[in-house]
Order: structure tokens, then sequence, then C-alpha cells
């Protein structure tokens, strides 16, 4: 599977008084990998949604390994471990320097952006998918 | 003018690394005690929305005076210092145990929700304002 | 084990172009009923960290049922499910009038604060914990 | 002066439900403009904490003028307006496309990070400043 790896540096407005990034903001993280992960494999998420697809998020998991810190150039990387139906599990681990600090997934269903119910997506996201 | 004071409760989430609330976050204080200070007007900001009226920030002002801290229990004070045509100014300003630590202002115009130009709010609103 | 909800109202920061709260904010919603069951079970966080411990998260999972809204009033609900040596993991649900919106947990060490290395808690912790 | 310009790609995670960046973000983009404005003016401001050099921000305004949307790459321009004595005034300006959206300061008091009290910069970030 395609694997995107974008870099961010981290503000202060990441951290926290314990000076390490704050844990939800992985998850924020995870979408910005997850952003360019999509565009990579052929669709924006906003051209997505332009599509009449949403992928809201029904399960997120981190394991925090080690912590980052202010001013860090994180290495971010997603990639799609399946794609299946409705359902599609987005993995994500952010790296410094190559050292793992944090890893995990966020599970989606593919949805009608106007119903929000279940719904296969486009055929041009299944066949994009489909030629990783 | 009505003034509204809410409590909150300072998390980790919104200290920094130099253990003091983050800067940007001052500008969500602002939110929350608005949020109040216009349902004791009369109308929530949500209802505001339902009656075709909204209220973009064309303009935001923090003054810090002393940091606030995590655990702190912060009052929020906020009210309408004028209310003119399509302009409406409301003053923030954020206190623990009485002492001031910053104050601050955001502006706003009242907009056609459906095409976001300035127009007139509602009468309601108006009546409301003129109320109090 | 003892349970404590707090109530809270979502602001428009926590909102996203979807018209639901961000799912990144619900690990901040844990923390925020985290912060009132330690001090309900006897000690806020901020005294354990005076006291030389921190809890520094290892894992968190979130279970997405439906989404919160802007303006919602939110039951967030947290409680102790387990503490062990240096293991303590704690449970969290999000609800609006009872109905259930979100739920999860957070796993965390009990560290030493100089040295972020896992420590037994203050013996004053484990009473507090164990006479819940 | 020397600017120093930023590219930032817009999450999800900024966006508020009237489908713009809300507007307590553009605070930390300001800080994300700044942090590469400092690191281009020969010293990260990681580097100037450990030389003993804090800059808390004292006053912040940001003017709204267009509204920034989800995936939108923004161009994010800072620098030095002034910098007198222990006072030191950043400009900040947001772009989309070259179209500006916002501009602002803030407004920093050059302190010594021990006492957090007014204190005069160190002279190799006082050169810096002035050889710009």
């Amino acid at each position: 599977m395609k694997k995107v790896t974008i870099q961010y540096r981290v503000p202060y407005a990441d951290t926290d008084q314990m000076q390490v990034v704050y844990y939800g903001n992985y998850l924020t993280y995870f979408e910005r990998s997850r952003n360019e992960l999509l565009r990579e494999m052929g669709f924006s998420y906003k051209e997505l949604e332009a599509m009449g697809c949403a992928l809201p998020v029904k399960e997120a998991h981190v394991n925090y390994l080690l912590p980052a810190a202010y001013d860090d150039l994180l290495e971010i990387t997603g990639w799609c471990e399946f794609f299946q139906g409705v359902r599609m599990k987005i993995r994500c681990e952010v790296r410094r320097n190559g050292q793992l600090l944090a890893e995990g997934y966020t599970l989606h269903a593919t949805c009608d952006i106007k119903t929000m119910r279940p719904a296969r997506p486009p055929q041009a996201l299944r066949d994009a998918i489909a030629g990783q």
C-alpha cells in the first residue's frame, strides 16, 4: 500500500505544561497525514466531499511511546491498512529523526455526505485504492 | 449593559510548555462568554443562526496582563460595548479570584447567514439589546 | 468505583466544517472529566504533580457513536477502571441528554515527575483509590 | 526588515461549523510564522530560551478580511516591525494565492526566562536584528 510521509514543525500551541505535545494533538497529526495520503491516492478529501463521499471517524487509537517536543520536525506517515465495503482503516506513525514516537489508527465509514449513512464510495475512489 | 460571567476550569490542553495558558486560547475563552452573553440577552447564537443571522468576527484584540495556569478556575466576563447598525463590539475580561489576567474585545458584523454579507439583525435581537 | 460526571457546553471552537465536534477534541473532553475524577478521589492532578507523581498517557482510544454539535450541553463521565502497580486505566463516556455519543479510555503510567519513569504512586493516592 | 513566508495547509481541525477557519487559530498561524522568522534571523525560539530569553505575548490583534477554508494552502508572512528596549512587535499577514485574508500583530516583551521579568535580550539577538 502507498505510504505518504509529511513533515510537520511543532508549534508552542501544540505543547502542554509537561513540555511535550499534548496527547490529543496527535489525532490532528493523523488527520494531516491522512489528507495528504488521500491526495496522493488521487482524490483530496475536499474532492471526495464534492463527489458526495464523507469519511467520518468511527474509532481512533493512539499508542504513545516517546514524547514529541516544541520545534521538533516530525515525520508523519499514513497508509490505508484496509478498505472493504464501507470501512477504511488508516494507520499512522509519528517519528522524529526516524525514531517512532507514537502510532495508531483511525477507522472510517464511507458515507453519503447528504445522509451521513454508510454508502459505497465512488467507483473512482475504489479503483484508485485498488490500484495502489 | 448586561454583563455575564462564566466559570471555566483550565485543562492541560490549554496550557503550553511555558506552563501558562497559550495566548491563542483566550479567543476561545472570549467565545465561551459571548455564547452565554447572547443566551442571557434572549437568543443563543444557535437560535440567531436559525433566524438567519451570523456574527462573524472582523477584529479581535487581547491584552495579556498576567498568565493563567492549569487548573485555574477562571471567571470570564463578557458584555456588549456597542451595537450600531451592523456592528457589534463585545468586551471580555478574564479573571482569577477577581484579579484581571487578560482583557480585550471582538468586533462583529451582523450578517445574513446565507450570503454572509452585512445585514441588519432581526428586530427581536435589536429589541433585546436595546432592552439591556 | 466512583464515577464523576461534568457538564460541558460545546463552543464553536470545538466544531469542524462537518458541523460536528472534531474527533480530536474528545481527548480533551476525556481530560476534563479525568481532572474532576481525580479531584473527587481526593487529589487534583495539580496536587499529584506537587507530590512528585505524573500520569502520562500511554494509550488512548475513542469509539464515536453519534456526533456532538455546537451548543450541546454534554455530560462527560469518567471512572477508574483499574489501577494496578504503575498502570491506571480511566474510562470515559460522553452523553447528551443521556444518549451515549462517544466512549473510550486512556491508559496511564504512574511516573516519578522528575525522571518520568514508571514509579509507584504516593501511598495516599493508592489509599484513596482503594477506598473508592 | 527581513520577511519570512511559510506555507501551511489547513486541516479539518482548524475549521468550525461555519466552514471557515476558526478565528482563534490565526494566533497559532502567527506563531508558526514567528518561529520561522526568528530561525531565519539567526536564533530559533528554542535557542533563545536556551540563552535565557523568553518573548511572552503582551498584546495580540487580528483583522479578519476574508475567511480561510479547509485544504487551503496558506502563505503566512511575518516580520519584525520594531524592536526597542524590551519590546518587540511582529506583524503577520495570512494570504491565499496572494490575496490577503487576515493580518495583525503580536507585541512581545523580552524577558529573563527565569524571572519572566522584562530584560534586555542577549546581545547576539540585538545584533542579529540590527543586521536585518
